[in-house]
């Protein structure tokens, strides 16, 4: 077989693997127990590697929250000293298995979903979600945030695991793949829009939650914090979409693109074909919606793992399934529709279980090819949240963002040095 | 002012009047203690008036299988007898502010939702909805539908009410106007599709359910019952377009109609400044999506007061909104957006809080003018159930309907007898 057909076998085994996965969420545990390898003070972030000195403001205000959250720091001045003193191992989620939104900062005594694909052995990791506004994922650490990751780590977890407990006496695990499919008929994108996700989750978890808490005090809150925050399930969809892409990673020949993460300074992907290694470029800025008092010049640029989800054919890429998403993201519902459309123009595959109602149930666009992306001109497009580019103070929007060509045209000069074209 | 600005001031008092209410759901209760005026033996059913001679397969089964309920029959002989001797009074849900799903029979011991708007003072009821397949509304009535309606009005009819009781500790009642205008942007339509609404209310309801029932048995049965039906909250649904419509009615010289129900044999509507005198035609086919095993022979012609959905401004007035409607009334996405388009050329208004996210959240199309109609040639069109022929079977499909022009014009004609023009 010549090489062309080699890597169109390749990607059509990478596309295949991907869409077949049906990742169950199987399991919680704290990040130093689940994550191999996450040893002492280590914290991991989104995107690819990035040392302290090159961090952007909602990242590095991440990263401090996370050293108070440990105990390893009292205040932000003492946490920013300590971070800087290369006494903190950095590591990107990426390298563990994990994904993280925004900041993507995770620490050992974090709580920490876990799915697994039987069929491909893949296992994917993510933290949880703390709702909007001044969180940590957006770069804010002050002591309302503290209090909130101390309540996630603790009453939710404990809640949720013992859901999941009761979950598992009768099924192996739930797939969230099957409430993504079933969400993109009703208007969510599964990215920036999580709303009937979360309704269908909290439907499918009431029984075990009331099974396992006997509807006492803390199932009551915990149910109040889930149904108050649409963007509960943001994280086990963006675990899900990471154990697609595992399992489509590491197929020899493959052009498929298997990573999409950025780190507020760089964006980053990886490819099938290519293993491990890195291709960045700067990370751009956001066209986005911007909350009140606030404007372009207050926006980091793009950060955050979640763009795993586009990397596994929902998110930005099925917009069109989400024509409300403009209120949330900006533009109108014909945007909404072409950013679907063209992201047909640079990915291998039509998706088997992902389907977009308004275009006669057609599969979402699945498998950026970097080949397409290089001939095409068109880059993957992404709807993400808008971190402050200062530490500590938290969201600031949302909106859409084109993702730099370099990149890619790096990738695809590495494809050829590796296959010695 | 002449006539021609005294009808649009009447149509937009009236298609205001339809959009700024917002019923609450404040009570459950027995029919026989809800709805004025229900003696004796009564039975309520859909659409315009009709006597048992001249009802349909499917309405003829579900009064049957009412007798059955009430006691006031053992055996289905026995209670086709007793319906067709005239000692049952027949009488339409409409003529006690109720409406029924399909055959919309209603008897006195059956729980009715009420719901309330305190700024028409319009009050609006339905029965509760039993799921899909071999159900009373579809016209089934053997030993399975006798065992699920006691259920309903024991086991679940309490546990909501108790529940209800719980959420009026906090505020008024439950606005399902807001369910309505949030599933909307969610692919429901809220006349065939409920997904998101029965989603959303689910979350809503969940912790009345539990502090109401403090996890027991019960509760746990009834939660399973709404979670396993995505069209639980239909009645609401159509309690709360009652409503609505209700507080559009009776406006001197509107030409907007406030009632399209269909009794299976007959369609009807009636028209706000025309009193209570309903314009009636021959029911229509369905062009439908059939059951395994049935076929377009089989089909009753159109019945239920479900079109209360089309005529307060959601239902198939907003399937552009719920393109994913169409995996189960047939047609394509592009055919969903259509008839969306061509409902705006017969209403009146375009819905100030029920919006379509697909057409850049413009109001769906509200408030059908008889004058239109008549002008364009084009009727409402309606999405819908369909019953099997033969009373006792139950549902076979599903599909999309156009309403006979005849009514609009004998409407128009009797606005011109009444206005004297």
């Amino acid at each position: 077989m010549d090489l062309r057909g080699q890597v169109e076998e390749a990607n059509t085994l990478t596309v295949e693997r991907m869409m077949q996965a049906d990742p169950l969420w199987v399991d919680m545990g704290l990040a130093s127990e689940k994550l191999k390898g996450m040893k002492g003070r280590t914290l991991l972030h989104a995107g690819p590697p990035i040392a302290w000195e090159r961090m952007s403001g909602p990242l590095r205000g991440a990263v401090m929250g996370a050293c108070i959250y440990e105990g390893w720091a009292s205040t932000p001045e003492e946490a920013e000293r300590l971070a800087a003193s290369g006494d903190v191992t950095f590591e990107p989620c990426h390298h563990h298995g994990c994904v993280g939104p925004m900041a993507g900062v995770v620490s050992p005594r974090m709580p920490v979903y876990e799915v697994f694909d039987e069929k491909s052995g893949a296992r994917a990791f993510s933290n949880l979600n703390e709702g909007l506004g001044k969180v940590l994922r957006y770069g804010a650490y002050g002591d309302d945030v503290q209090k909130r990751l101390r309540w996630l780590g603790t009453t939710f977890y404990e809640a949720m695991k013992a859901a999941l407990r009761e979950l598992r006496k009768e099924r192996p695990g739930l797939s969230f793949k099957a409430i993504i499919s079933q969400a993109l008929t009703m208007g969510d994108d599964c990215h920036n829009r999580y709303v009937a996700a979360t309704s269908l989750f909290i439907r499918e978890m009431v029984p075990y939650m009331f099974a396992a808490g006997a509807g006492g005090k803390d199932v009551s809150e915990v149910y109040s914090f889930m149904n108050g925050n649409n963007f509960t399930t943001l994280n086990l969809g963006m675990a899900t979409a990471k154990a697609m892409a595992l399992a489509g990673h590491g197929v020899k020949h493959s052009t498929i693109v298997t990573t999409m993460a950025r780190n507020g300074t760089e964006t980053g992907i990886r490819v099938s074909g290519l293993g491990d290694r890195w291709f960045t470029a700067p990370a751009p800025t956001v066209k986005g919606m911007w909350f009140p008092g606030f404007s372009e010049k207050d926006a980091n640029p793009d950060i955050g793992d979640s763009a795993i989800t586009e990397t596994a054919g929902f998110g930005g890429f099925a917009m069109a399934a989400a024509p409300a998403i403009i209120s949330w993201v900006g533009g109108s519902a014909s945007v909404a529709m072409e950013i679907t459309r063209k992201m047909y123009e640079i990915t291998y595959a039509r998706h088997r279980f992902f389907t977009i109602p308004a275009l006669d149930f057609q599969g979402t666009p699945t498998g950026v090819d970097i080949r397409k992306v290089v001939k095409t001109g068109v880059t993957p497009h992404i709807n993400t949240g808008v971190a402050h580019r200062q530490a500590g103070i938290g969201q600031i929007g949302a909106g859409l963002v084109v993702f730099p060509m370099e990149m890619f045209k790096l990738a695809l000069k590495g494809y050829a040095e590796a296959y010695g074209l």
